[in-house]
């Protein structure tokens, strides 16, 4: 790809209608994209691919829901986004200007850092004698900046509430309503699309860093102790993926190497079976977004780069043309972090129960007590004494045995009232707190990366291959000439391409070249043309945005066709059966 | 409707996995709820019903964008939010509660009371002598509160962003851009799916009032001049709609009249003939949700009632069991306020050029300069004088129609250098401001009254009976009992079915009769059985939720017998036409 391919792709955003920088009219504001008319459809698109591919195919496990984008403080403090949801900021004695303190650093020196404190920070500063890239001023100290978009909910000033960063407390807050409607399964995986907001201290990238984008994520609970994965991942063992370890990383290897899934999971590469298999499912879905193999990759994290949650994380990376590997997916081994926080910052019992394959036989000692020895000695303390005897059964088992004396309200009891017997007891399940792992795709991201990688030059022309299934307009219509009955039957035919639910584009003006060109530069994968032969034999041709080439078809045919065409990805040649 | 459906529906939300308030782990939050894996599914079936009704089937109109949700204040400076925005609130000088001033004069003395000034409020209040209703201490003044969620976008404080109340603000900020990339169409609807917020004082009746919610609306902008609206009108101008006018509503009348479309146009009883186009339309999108063309009507709001950029509302009400008639969407004609607000507060132009079917040719008055005779006057002073001429054309016509002296720095210049000549002049368009009418609905309000209509109980048990189409799961396969090859067969008619996209309730457990309970407690339409006989002939047995009847269909058939269920609205009996 040619370096000013970003550019040329936001030009056409703008010029076509994709997507544009929000607020334009005001000047803009950092961090914030419109999806114009395509852009929206195409993004559409890519959430139900995204829907079908991990929630509808694995609906047996997979769910989705749907909370608010506000949550009050309590939930991020649980989360811990309220501590360490930070960036270090930096400003400029002199011109008061904010910046990132650790992208300062890196473009100053070249030193790419994560995870460092701002204490570190500024000593780096210092030491490098780092100065304002806009002024030259004097930097002040590193301090941290919470990404988290503040507000407050109802009247009541001190009712802080937090436009969530990511979709994922919601599952958890919500957890265990879902697991009990769903009649308590586990593994089961809470889906969510919504937007999320970041407060980033200074956006650039274009739509690859947003302040404000619609997360697809899952939340996969399972038992640590039983991920019933088996039958999943034996499906798929085989199958390659290529992995950056953190420990290569460490020894200062770029290069990422390939695995089958089982041998990652085997020789614990992935350190869990489930994160392995979504990781997979996510590499065949960037797939379908016309991104091949060779160009993607997962790079573990290393310790101090991965978030507060997570113990073991992957993101998903993709080469593109200007910014190099770009993360498209996070997959974060979250263990039980999320739902141990919330139990313990409200206070709810978020375990599970669940039931062992066959129930435990355990040997339990049990105190077996003479009611009328002790009766003898305690009288009308008997009752009471017998109360206190059960809470205490362990404590005066253990005195038993070790010989000592029992007392109870300061009354030695008589050692011949108590025997102590062995008892076998049945135990069915276990409380757990399940365990997660978490795919979770920014979709804005996957909206220009689909672009980047379908975007063509032809004879001077552009041309956008979006996969046909993701092409926001599916089929184009076009009389050959202004021709009245020309213009009547090709718009029978959008008619009843747009009843069947197509988004048909239907274009009249200018010669059929220019057309053609239109059709293309927005991404249409196939254009019917109706011209004189259609009012003699009904045969419409049908010309395919990616070969250029054409054949004729039967118009009477034309719905199944483009069917065909857009959906079971045949060529025109394998269409060409339905030729006159 | 029995006095407590709602509690029942609110209850089943609960247990099923429909909705439930959100954050009830740390107690709940006000006007915010949780759309479980039933309420998502439906709500996601009711958002993509709206954008085939209203999108979709008019494409040659209508597109749909997304812009975020936050924004910056000068956004909601120009729409008028952030001076009108608000609802009146009053703190009880005692217990310091916050009170929404309105709602509780409406409930201490029934006076109900829209667009009163904050010092009328406190006038009414003082003179009822009414009290803190939690307290009974006394009440403060009344004040504005804005609704708006406010928050920072960005490290530099002072840099105010708001969540957006309504999607709209996006499509007239962006209008010029998608408007371009369609290629200066008119009219076009620009239409958006996503959140807002709205932070109520004290949000009550459930899922009817939140905080935060899913709007489907629409722009839809038109040249005043020319709507070009009469192919659609025309369409539909005998179909019927019920209105309570402002007038019959000022003199006490509650009962609507009905009109036809074209009446209602034609006495201008709806001023805009789009606006009643797609009032049009929303009726009949409700009316698929369920709910009969007899409890549906529109209101026209009074004047004090209506938004601060409308100047005609119809909300369209829905009666429902506890709140009685509820707004389920607004319809509300802008006009130009908007994109004229935006004008003046960005100093863009937002006008667009439109051409008139016909040039208009317009005579009108030039200055003829005989250069020569000023050239001898003027000597070097003459190119000067020349563009000065140029400027001041208009008032030189004027000077010399009223025979006074022509005068240019000083120079009095020769009146026989002058002639004022007729000529006539093509004009092929003009620069206008569209106008613009907007439908906006809520969609989780939607969900709710969905399920209220659904609602049925038939022997002591609960039936959802949701709008096939729109039922979150669409079919379910039992095996009548728990034997190998039932459930063999069962999982392979679930499997092809969910290949072909259904969702499907697949439960083994229990007695068949349980199991057709809770899928109709969940609102299935169509439950599949597969028995001994299936392993004879191949047949299933169909299982109609609301008829409870059941025929047998061959197997082999079933997915093409469930489309034509769902899809089709065939009866049990129209089916059995594939019975073996």
């Amino acid at each position: 790809m040619s370096k000013d391919v970003v550019d040329k792709i936001f030009e056409l955003g703008k010029r076509r209608g994709y997507f544009w920088p929000s607020y334009e009219i005001y000047g803009g504001v950092g961090g914030f994209y419109d999806m114009g008319p395509y852009g929206a459809e195409l993004k559409n698109n890519i959430i139900s691919l995204w829907r079908k591919h991990f929630i509808t195919r694995y609906q047996e496990l997979n769910v989705e829901i749907e909370t608010p984008v506000i949550a009050p403080e309590k939930v991020f403090k649980a989360s811990g986004h309220v501590e360490s949801f930070t960036d270090p900021i930096i400003e400029c004695t002199s011109c008061k200007r904010l910046f990132r303190a650790d992208h300062l650093i890196e473009e100053a020196i070249g030193l790419r850092l994560e995870g460092t404190t701002p204490e570190q920070l500024t000593k780096i500063i210092r030491e490098n004698n780092i100065k304002c890239p806009v002024c030259g001023g004097e930097l002040g100290d590193v301090r941290t900046f919470n990404l988290l978009f503040k507000t407050q909910i109802g009247p009541y000033s001190g009712s802080v509430g937090y436009i969530r960063p990511e979709a994922a407390q919601g599952m958890f807050v919500s957890f265990k309503r879902v697991y009990q409607a769903l009649r308590n399964r586990l593994p089961i995986g809470i889906a969510q699309i919504g937007r999320v907001g970041r407060n980033e201290i200074s956006p650039r990238q274009g739509m690859i860093r947003l302040r404000e984008f619609t997360i697809m994520e899952f939340e996969f609970f399972f038992n640590p102790k039983e991920p019933r994965h088996e039958s999943y991942l034996s499906s798929i063992e085989d199958k390659k993926i290529k992995l950056l370890t953190a420990e290569n990383r460490r020894k200062g290897s770029e290069k990422p190497e390939e695995y089958t899934i089982r041998e990652a999971v085997e020789t614990n590469t992935i350190v869990n079976p489930w994160l392995a298999f979504w990781m997979y499912e996510s590499q065949e879905f960037i797939k379908k977004l016309g991104i091949p193999y060779e160009y993607q990759f997962f790079e573990e994290k290393l310790p101090e780069e991965r978030a507060h949650y997570s113990s073991q994380t992957f993101d998903q990376m993709v080469k593109t043309a200007r910014w190099g590997w770009v993360e498209v997916s996070g997959h974060a081994y979250r263990g039980d972090y999320d739902l141990s926080r919330h139990m313990e910052y409200s206070g709810e019992d978020l375990t599970v129960f669940v039931q062992f394959e066959k129930p435990i036989v355990k040997k339990i000692k049990k105190l077996a007590i003479n009611k009328a020895v002790l009766g003898r000695v305690l009288r009308e303390k008997t009752g009471d004494v017998l109360a206190k005897l059960k809470e205490k059964e362990e404590s005066i088992i253990k005195s038993i045995s070790e010989g000592e004396d029992i007392i109870i309200d300061g009354i030695k009891l008589p050692r011949e009232a108590f025997s102590v017997v062995e008892k076998e007891e049945k135990i069915t399940g276990e409380k757990i707190i399940p365990h997660v792992v978490e795919p979770s795709f920014g979709s804005e991201r996957l909206v220009y990366i689909t672009l980047e990688y379908a975007y063509r030059e032809k004879d001077e022309r552009t041309v956008l291959s979006i996969p046909r299934e993701l092409a926001p307009i599916k089929v184009a219509v076009f009389p050959l000439v202004d021709n009245r009955e020309l213009v009547e039957l090709s718009l029978s035919i959008r008619d009843k391409l747009m009843n069947r639910g197509y988004r048909v584009l239907y274009d009249r003006s200018g010669s059929i070249g220019r057309r053609y060109a239109r059709a293309d530069e927005i991404g249409v994968p196939v254009a019917i043309t109706v011209d004189f032969q259609t009012l003699e034999d009904n045969t419409v041709t049908l010309r395919d945005r990616d070969s250029w080439k054409q054949v004729r078809v039967d118009s009477g045919d034309i719905a199944r066709v483009i069917d065909e065409f857009i959906y079971m990805g045949k060529t025109l040649e394998e269409l060409k059966v339905n030729i006159i």
